[in-house]
């Protein structure tokens, strides 16, 4: 079966500072016309850094959820910037560490409204340089056992999916 | 250090079929304003099922990607309903199989702009019925071999959050 629908109109009804969003007009793979809301995103990056057993991981308020939340260094690319490039300037600016990467895996977060890719990085050699947030990013470091970390992941108190597919590959990779 | 940021206005820009996008404005830490773009989401719930060493997907196609993904069935929450009867409906609708779930994991997918909670869930036990996809919904199923799944996630050929989190969950928990 052709699963393909084909774009009749381009529609931007939202341009922000952060995420832009489309709802198109599209033709169904049965002729039938409908529309589809997504999200047009630049892309993230992440870093897994694991020091001594000890995963690396920053304490964020995300507004969305209303709550602080435990993630892996991660950020937004920059307008035609890689994603390495990113993944490393986003650590080095969160947690002061500059590392040498290895991809990991990459992920598509919420395919259904968005067409964001987070490429996902293991830290291999690293070295603290000393932390500089951007301006209006407040957020705190913190080394977790990773043990500790699958314990936070299980009982739900580690839920963001680029931290859990990360943590996990590295898991399975170790084993 | 508090992190926390304070609503100062809600603003709702794009009410759709599937999302609502709200640009807040906040309060930093620091007492500055900004403001904060973020998808409203009813939820999604997703099913991890293994027959015979085989795990259950399904092939749709994703606009905002413009290409046909693999995925574990899963769907969007209707308003109010639990998220166990929304995996158990979006598992019967997309496959044909009807299950009983155990909760495996919850993972919030990209926490910078939307609130969406996908509650991921492993079939215990299933049984075929036959399938009755919603109007509008374009997909075909495939059981495919657990150790294929592990090779397309490490290749890139599957990407899907939820997908790469239940089935390395269910790996981990295996060994």
């Amino acid at each position: 079966m052709n699963l393909t629908e084909k774009t009749l109109k381009r529609n931007t009804v939202y341009e922000g500072r952060i995420l832009r969003l489309n709802v198109d007009e599209v033709q169904l793979p049965d002729g039938a016309k409908s529309e589809r809301e997504y999200i047009k995103h630049s892309g993230g990056a992440a870093v897994l850094l694991v020091k001594d057993g000890k995963v690396l991981l920053v304490r964020q308020y995300r507004y969305a959820y209303g709550k602080v939340l435990y993630e892996i260094p991660a950020g937004k690319l920059n307008a035609g910037e890689d994603a390495a490039v990113a993944a490393a300037r986003e650590l080095e600016e969160e947690t002061g560490y500059r590392a040498e990467l290895s991809h990991a895996l990459d992920i598509f977060p919420t395919p259904g409204y968005t067409n964001e890719v987070i490429r996902i990085y293991f830290a291999d050699k690293f070295e603290y340089k000393g932390s500089n947030p951007d301006d209006g990013e407040f957020l705190e470091c913190e080394f977790i056992e990773l043990e500790k970390v699958l314990q936070m992941i299980e009982c739900g108190l580690i839920c963001d999916a680029k931290t859990v597919a990360a943590v996990y590959k590295y898991c399975l990779g170790r084993k």
